[in-house]
């Protein structure tokens, strides 16, 4: 599908699925509302779907979107640009931490080459949908151009709408890309209308000097650009990257298919941002999967009213916080579908 | 093994695995310290086994201590007692939120009852290991003689040990009592020096009449009794319960075969600060699953120096925030047997 079609596909939530899901909760051999933000969250995917129960989240695949970026040259990184191309083989190798936590909660891992600015050697999980070779210097003139944005964000929807189409019923979104804590600042203050000092963080580990810089290039490249929030595309084409961009396609093409899609940390966050400027109720497909130690992540989510629900101060990007959300989100829905009411076990009520 | 052979065999942390474990983590393909809290989980873990990497948690098993309370009669729950032997066959016929989560994360369920005040019909993955039918009314007398407290503890560590030789590298604490917040709240007060109104909650969800009604009763046995910290097994007989008996030796057992046990909400974390007081060194087989809405388990983890890893407004029991959490635990272990070395990957460094 076309970015076109898939927006209008998307639909708000279904506020009748939503009340039978509320009062099934309330049927169930358990105090009621002592599963806490389950409950909630089981009630959300349920208005998703539209029906009570909703289908269970499984299987699951975590699509990795790998991509470079001309901002490594300003120097925002410690890590040398290869490392991008190096982690990807890791992926596919199955030895990189997102693999280890996708065995351990029966996820899948899909690799997609975006936007990686060396060419790649094939695997069975790696799909090339290579845009261009990394972005342009954002600091210099535009990340991207229009078509070449447009391109990676349909990247991004056929890759969701194919996962569905194969029988996933949640997607996780992770990313690869020395240097892509940089543009997903500039998107998030982009989009939220927060400051580069407020939203900028140490991404893999940076000094004091080196964050401060790294403030100075996200606020030059949007002084440069003064991008325009109501232009979505625009904003990601000049501040934006290849996985960013086809993250934002991703999120739209689960909500599209009404499936939820597990947010990770600060570059999904990002992306979830712009999805939200395309298509407001995109956001019904939303669940946070962890609270990033990233700064500007924490911005995105208040942003779109969604909790995460983990928060163990991680910060690696991959998927890996989203994966180890994932029995969370499978066991919030699993109790509508399972757990006794207490007619049905024959509990006394209070 | 009787408690006295099993408090013998608990060790101190080995701090060689630990720094095994600490230096692994710095060769692993991420970050250093971008898991979070997970990386010192699996340094902990390496402590507690004495190997590096510490065995893969899994299978595991969540015991589900069942008993009943005298102090009921007092008025501090809404729910009739009978609910504790309902909720049993919930258990035992796989209809419970603890049943749901375990079949999501592959835990398998064992219920025991070791104080339940009516007698329950047999199931395959239900153990009669009945002390006394209910304990007495601590705002009375005390709840439970020293005999019966340390019998319900030697029910607790018979499990722990059996769990393990019969191949469980991870055991989760359970817990069914109607009314059994109130002596959790009481042991709580005890061991920490903490008031009646800071460590009591609203347990299933209970008015602010009947809250302050059940701190005048957490009160009023405290003052009845002086129990006294340095006196364990004393302070479990005057204010406690079979269930926290029964999982403090559980927990205790845990620590002597240095297999890790997943504390679970209020009760486990009263029975957490008894098997501290019993033992210190069996806080290193400790990992604090969730925080509980009730205050006093928050308490607790502070009095024992555990942060836990969900924080998801639950307040249930059962097991359900430990069973919750298991592949968090075991996602941190995984790490140090799965993930490729900067080396064997041949990913640059910065």
């Amino acid at each position: 599908m076309t970015l076109e079609t898939t927006l209008a596909a998307i639909r708000p939530a279904d506020a009748e699925a939503m009340t039978a899901a509320r009062d099934l909760q309330a049927r169930l051999t358990k105090p009621a509302g002592s599963l806490g933000a389950l409950e909630e969250l089981s009630v959300r995917l349920a208005g998703l779907s539209g029906v009570c129960p909703p289908p269970l989240p499984e299987p699951a695949t975590v699509a990795v979107f790998a991509g470079d970026h001309g901002v490594h040259a300003q120097r925002v990184s410690p890590w040398p640009q290869e490392v991008t191309a190096q982690m990807v083989a890791n992926f596919v190798a199955g030895g990189a931490v997102v693999n280890a936590f996708a065995r351990q909660t029966g996820a899948d891992v899909m690799v997609v080459d975006v936007g990686v600015a060396i060419p790649l050697h094939g695997g069975p999980n790696l799909l090339d949908a290579n845009v261009r070779r990394g972005t342009r210097d954002m600091t210099v003139g535009p990340a991207l151009t229009r078509e070449e944005t447009l391109a990676a964000i349909e990247v991004g929807v056929r890759v969701a709408e194919t996962l569905v189409e194969q029988g996933a019923r949640a997607l996780l979104t992770g990313d690869m890309g020395i240097a892509n804590t940089t543009p997903a600042a500039a998107l998030i203050a982009a989009f939220t209308g927060t400051s580069a000092g407020v939203v900028t963080g140490r991404g893999t580990g940076i000094d004091d000097d080196t964050l401060a810089h790294k403030v100075d290039v996200v606020t030059a490249a949007l002084e440069r650009h003064t991008p325009d929030p109501a232009d979505p595309l625009g904003v990601l084409a000049a501040v934006g990257g290849l996985e960013h961009a086809a993250l934002t396609g991703f999120i739209l093409g689960a909500a599209a298919c009404r499936v939820p899609v597990i947010i990770d940390g600060v570059i999904a966050a990002s992306a979830a941002v712009a999805a939200a400027a395309f298509a407001p109720d995109s956001v019904a497909a939303m669940v946070a999967g962890h609270r990033s130690a990233e700064p500007g992540a924490s911005v995105a989510l208040a942003h779109l009213g969604l909790e995460p629900l983990l928060d163990l101060g991680m910060r690696l990007g991959e998927g890996s916080g989203a994966v180890l959300a994932l029995p969370v989100v499978q066991a919030a829905v699993r109790v509508l579908h399972e757990v006794a009411t207490f007619d049905s076990a024959g509990v006394s009520e209070k």
